[in-house]
């Protein structure tokens, strides 16, 4: 009898992460592909699991390129390179049965809720989740799929109109990512961040910015809180004209207190966004409608992580990635 | 020279109210007219008001029934039993050039802010706020117009379908409006509250009632929170399903702590909602759809306000009636 193969990947356990080299190989059940990983981005949501946020024990990592090597069932998938939407569905709840597959009680999210993550030389994900990537996107381009598929929530569930006023309150990860997604939509466009680099960045694609000194008041149609940080949403509140909305895009861990009286006056709308479509996500990277190669301030292989979760968690630095 | 027109009235200072008989009558601006009140409602934001909520000095009172009295250059109005929408708009600020009068910057409110209310013999209020009372509609029905309207407001924002899962939380003077208002809408009702009789009245317009030990678990489509305090939301938030809506209805005095990181992950909306349309809420009183004579707890004269205000204050109390 053969040893249980293994495998290298990150461990996460009671806020510590370490590096193994004993990792059980996914067995992918029914409806499942085998993936070799090619390469996975640490969020900000990895960074928070860290923290605490969430309890989780297993294998980190949700924004991931790979490689199909086993689809039982599902063989025109072998070989290919995919990306994956992050959320595995029950399909016999309320909600699945309801059309809100994305809201199921009972899911399971690669590598957040009971389902072992990215950030190993394998993982395993429904066939229904995959994305493939097109040729001409790069690994290094295709692995903000995700990140940019939740960007793109935000029109799925507030359309945004030319002219509106939007502002994006975090130029970091996330707010890079929306700002850039909602160019298209035509939208007076407003990013304020804290590192001046990472306002740069989106002032040389053409996006006006600033910093909270010069923070519009009550006058914002929509405003978007990518901060990760109850600040951030003290400020999105400030920001939007009454009967405007503040979407929240950011978790992380604690209550933030807020006065709901004043939303009620002024007949404000918060609405919390998570994850997104794919497949325009895809279009626009591969389009370069969206640029990301600037984003990327480290690579580090797969035994280096502790010091990858490090480095992302430094202020002002953006996506930083990893290689088995 | 003549002495200066006196009147009675309810003075509100410092967290003090008093009854006074030396306030000067009212003098219309243009495009105002002179209204003798008839009747008025105690609502909740006046006890707000007198507990601190928001900083106001004047003759308090905005639920009112009168009689147009003088009326410059609008003279039809002369004689008529009016109504009135409550906060009078600049005109010139970009939320009123842009259509959202409602929510004008430089607004006053009746008896809430910059503006005497209408808990005395007389009130000002802009030609363009007020509506005619049906004849067939007497004072104490018609006084309801104003916190049904502020129901109706929650359709206009969300559109409720027929058989939508539906919560009010909050079986009070506001939350039994709301839920009358919702009959039409054809949705699926639930109603929570603390108060036997007030579910009573409810449940005998055919409407399910129940506890909080009876709430519904992450399943309602909508639910509107109505209590006037921060239990209240904590209710709300556990009921609503992922991908749900909770409206907001009601101001009081603080802040409340939110996991605004559940928001985001369940995609939930919070809605915040004021004031409302005039014009259905008159209709349903008038086709006597909402019934409202139930809910009348006491009639006091003005003089004995401060009575009627701890009346109104007392567990369970719904609608007390201010008489000139």
């Amino acid at each position: 009898m053969n040893a249980l193969p293994a495998m290298q990947g990150l461990w996460l356990d009671s806020r510590l992460l370490s590096f193994r080299d004993d990792l059980p190989v996914p067995t992918p059940p029914p409806g499942e592909a085998l993936i070799r990983v090619r390469c996975v981005g640490v969020c900000s949501t990895d960074l928070e699991l860290l923290k605490g946020y969430y309890l989780y024990s297993g294998i980190p990592g949700h924004e991931f390129v790979g490689q199909v090597e086993q689809a039982m069932g599902a063989e025109h998938w072998l070989g290919r390179r995919v990306v994956g939407e992050i959320g595995a569905a029950c399909g016999r709840c309320s909600a699945c049965l309801g059309g809100r597959k994305n809201h199921c009680e009972g899911r399971t999210v690669l590598g957040i809720v009971n389902r072992h993550g990215a950030m190993a030389e394998w993982l395993a994900l429904p066939v229904e989740n995959l994305h493939a990537v097109p040729e001409n996107l790069p690994d290094e381009a295709a692995v903000f799929a995700e990140p940019l598929a939740a960007a793109l929530r935000i029109q799925e569930q507030r359309p945004i109109g030319r002219g509106e006023q939007v502002l994006v309150v975090g130029a970091g990860k996330l707010g890079n990512l929306v700002a850039q997604s909602l160019g298209p939509t035509g939208c007076d466009l407003l990013v304020i961040g804290r590192h001046s680099e990472n306002l740069d960045l989106l002032a040389r694609r053409g996006i006006r910015t600033g910093t909270a000194e010069a923070l519009p008041e009550r006058s914002m149609d929509v405003v978007v809180e990518c901060t990760g940080n109850p600040a951030g949403i003290a400020l999105a509140r400030r920001a939007v004209r009454p009967g405007g909305t503040v979407v929240l895009k950011s978790t992380y861990r604690g209550e933030a207190s807020l006065d709901l009286s004043g939303l009620v006056v002024d007949e404000v709308t918060l609405l919390g966004s998570r994850c997104g479509p794919f497949t325009p996500a895809l279009d626009l990277l591969a389009r370069k409608e969206v640029e990301v190669a600037s984003l990327i301030h480290a690579r580090y292989p797969l035994r280096e992580g502790k010091e990858a979760f490090a480095h992302a968690a430094r202020p002002g630095v953006l996506k930083v990635l990893l290689y088995a």
